[in-house]
């Protein structure tokens, strides 16, 4: 029994409404990959200098990416301290056919590269935009190296699997922290019924958020982030057949159901949610009909989606701090796994959903 | 041959890429219908003081209304200074399924009750919102009453017709003007082929901006309105399948093809523009299936929706300008229709589309 | 010891960061008055039919209303299924002018009226856009009738007050029901000090929601609302001097600070925050100079006021809950108040604050 | 006499409103710089096999960069098929503290290491996000090739300048094309009084738009581009005290007022604005006071930016054509610049303007 199945049972965890998904993970969505690449490494930076390397990138490949194919998606952000490239293509055309990446801020350049020349590896016609978001790992990373090399991304991309994705310090979630303790990667799903139908709902999450001390206090250098540096990425991904404008109001409303200020004693820091649905795909390989058809949902059962997206998210949140191992980073710092009773009173304040 | 027929015929119109409908109308799209209700009235105010009373209220229909129906439509307003009621459940939820009507600031109230009324009259259960857009005509009309009988704006949704809309100083273009000229409303139609299929696209405006003097030159009595109070409101109907996202950009791209600034030297007033579309309706009638089907065109496709749609706009523009009727209003003011020589220069400025 | 004060002694309440103001009340911001025109009545609609009227309005006057006066504001509005009227000019221009009436979807059209008839009265030349914001009080009130008469909601104007406000059923509050309890008005406010100058920030709640039972189980007549007819309607007003882009970013954190999912088991009712700041008046009585100068704080500093908003929305909501008598109405159904032991689940899951 | 003057003086060209500025450049607002990148190379991809790299990248400089500063700034994007980087932080957080760096989509991620790298050696604490708006130059440009090199697009901004922006084929107009002939860069500035204050208007294009043929003709190679590949850019600066919220409105304003669909008869093309004012710079050096003064102008005055700015941006893309010299590029295809007679014409349907 792991440490999170312990947990769980200790704590009876409040049962969720919706079941999980056969692996838990946002690769129970069909089609759907994820990759890791992790950068752990002191390196020379000049003589009697070491740079501490607690880096990565996480990718998520949201259809079978040799296919020249679009998905419908739709993003919200919360106070939008982070890049997020390509969110104006997305914001006005409505389409995903790009890997999604998180990475740090200094490496969103060589992973542009990375996409692009994925998309040329595979003789597609088309990935663009791409979409990189970006989180500051600077706690624990030296983050003033892009040491993210273009064929290890791809590699990343092309080892991308649909098992169980790996959680907690692994690819971009080597050095993130989140409420003061060690936070990463962390994924779940639900299943739910729409119309008699089985349909699958999948999150994965960047947790680097909730570091900050109460603001009335003075700050000391273990809580120097800067107000606002603070993120929480969260990637969803459905089979569901939905409209560009349901999946927006959808990402709304899941980033509005997490009641970071609650939590967090930290205001800003920022949410950034991309969702797709890969109902509805989108063929550009022939030229094919000039009409399309598609279907979608009526908005009445959006609630029974948000409900089911708000649960994964909660436990994939959870799951980026049970599953993380400790990490020493840059300066000395040290982060640590949360222990358990300072995990009880987090579950507390969340409201219990696991 | 009328007045619009001979310019036409002088002005040896460029011919545009695109056929007009049957009834170059609004009411050429198929189920759509348009009321006006037209107040030409002086009043007794005071002892010994009238009231000019020169204003109305458009309504367009735009599907039969007994139906518990909804529509997907969209909104794109630039620099808004005009009121459009239910403009947030368009912008979140994408449908429409009131009248749209057209009328005074001061009649927002009376045709908001006017709306409710009619659906309770159609015992419906939806109708909400209600959708009011609101202009200005206090140059002519003495606003500062609200005439509008919910009983005559109630038979003005009974009486509304599908045959070609009667144009000019009618409705709420009884008050309008545009250019320093007489506006009003106007309308026009064209057919277009998507994929050997034939399908049409109608447009109806109020005319009433274009009125400000050049800025640098002293403000005289006859171009007294504030900067900002003119407005352009274009409403525009197709049986195109269409998502919403895709009636939200032919929105923003119909507004901005009209060069305001080029025109009217002065830039601040407003355009608002409405399109719904009549195919992929969703009937509220019954519970019936939680899954849709629908159907939308392929994004490349929307440039021939945008080329069609702005032509009508700008025919629909040069009618509200040649059909209108002289009108004299408050404090002696008497606005003209435009004369030739004057219109053939606005043609030209316009890039002389038909 | 009132029932709101017993409540709190009894369950000591988790202590907010910040001291409450004076009165406790968003009339702690100097100049705002708050007026309520309740409407108790059971009226005779047709032999043998009587109409039961549960309904009122609530007016918030966010300055002195006879000063020709502007005030930066911004709104963010979650899953809009309601009515906001004006919400254009608010988005693009940032200002506010009019009162904030909050009343139900039948009476928008009079309250519309009465604010326009209201500027007139004090000659004033603009007052515009009206903003009003509707709620669906129709599961105590017999909403199809438009029962607010233009005089008496003007009353409520003349008379609305700087006194503490009064909380509950009362204006609007009267026949709304939150969590399946009688629902209502609540207040709250909240001292900060920012560059070692006091602030404040006063919240005024309408609430309306959480009424759903869950989907999974099938609807009785008792919670046969529909889902997304729920709403939440927030008004903030500071003294803080804030650029409009700042108000915005801290409506937005607002409304997702609340975790409405998590505490109604209900996606899809709808939130309405609209804010105001009454430092940086713009004064549109002379023409003045063309160039204003005006103060805004660094961005970091909005997360004391994200705090400071947050533990005074959720002490409206909780005060909304407590002082609300309970209120029979039509078709014999009765709300009740919420009893201690449910509110102290519901404190619960709130996380506690006060 | 160069082409540009004598083509001016031979049309005799309407004379705008308002004088241009000393340099009738971008760089007439003080403390603007720019630097062009132009890479005219030809490359040997494999034996036998000859690159040819037509392409590079322009460097728009806001402010010196060596102070850790924000200045306001503002977006505007219609159909936004381009990637702009760093646009959901403008969005929100309304500044902007990097260059504005125009390429080709496949140097987007060298640029963006670029932009980084060039504040470490400013020692800056911030320049984030980068603000990278990407074209597609592959018409005349082997663009699978990532040439930029870091070093070479650092040099670009350490030689950035406030001389007379270079116009035409340089930089990232090398590769560009627009209505069929040679686009590229062009600038443009003008001056306006506000309250008997002076101030400047400076504005830089890249044309790269209005290149498809009719729709309903066939296409063949030299019209290949997909629909919406065409875009134009365009940068403005202005030293005139404005809101953020002010600022958006002036970028959608002019966007709208450019008539893209007549000139073009494409209506797909896409055009993303950025703007920033150089009043009310924010120092981020010291922690300074929390609460800034800033000014503002009545929105009233806005028109009057509006068509200044719409003057500007008429001749910089005028200019963008004048000044291109031929270039011939991959696929032995020649691009000419723009002849007199057809330039007339163009300037016909522009409505004359200069």
């Amino acid at each position: 029994m792991n440490r999170k199945e312990k947990i769980r049972g200790e704590m009876k965890f409040k049962k969720g409404k919706f079941p999980t998904g056969e692996k838990n993970s946002i690769t129970d969505i069909k089609g759907v990959k994820v990759g890791h690449l992790t950068i752990n490494r002191n390196i020379q930076k000049a003589p009697g200098k070491t740079g501490i390397i607690r880096t990565g990138l996480t990718a998520i490949l949201p259809y079978p990416m040799a296919k020249e194919m679009r998905l419908f998606a739709a993003s919200f952000v919360l106070r939008g301290k982070n890049e997020i490239t390509g969110y104006e293509v997305i914001d006005d055309f409505c389409y995903l056919n790009s890997p999604l990446v998180i990475t740090n801020s200094f490496n969103v350049g060589n992973a542009y590269n990375a996409i692009l020349s994925y998309g040329f590896s595979l003789n597609r016609m088309e990935i663009w935009p791409p979409i990189i978001i970006a989180v500051n790992d600077s706690y624990l990373n030296d983050m003033r190296k892009s040491l993210l090399d273009e064929k290890e991304i791809l590699n990343a991309f092309y080892k991308a699997s649909s098992t169980k994705v790996e959680e907690g310090s692994v690819g971009i979630g080597l050095g993130l922290r989140a409420f003061g303790w060690k936070g990463g990667i962390g994924t779940s799903s639900r299943i739910l019924f729409i119309s008699h139908q089985q349909f699958s709902c999948g999150v994965l999450v960047a947790s680097n958020y909730g570091n900050q001390k109460s603001l009335d206090k003075p700050k000391t250098e273990s809580n120097s982030t800067r107000n606002g540096d603070g993120s929480l990425i969260i990637i969803v991904g459905v089979d569901i057949p939905l409209a560009p404008y349901q999946i927006k109001l959808i990402t709304s409303s899941l980033v509005s159901s997490l009641s970071p200020v609650n939590i967090l004693n930290n205001c800003l820091d920022s949410i950034t949610c991309v969702m797709f649905s890969t109902a509805n795909p989108m063929s550009m390989e022939n030229e094919g009909p000039s009409i399309f058809e598609f279907e979608l949902i009526d908005d009445s059962l959006l609630a029974e989606i948000i409900s089911a997206g708000t649960e994964a998210i909660k436990e994939a949140i959870f799951n980026s701090l049970l599953k993380a191992a400790p990490v020493e980073g840059r300066l000395g710092r040290k982060i640590e796994t949360i222990p358990e009773n300072e995990f009880k009173k987090l579950l507390k304040e969340f409201g219990g959903v696991s």
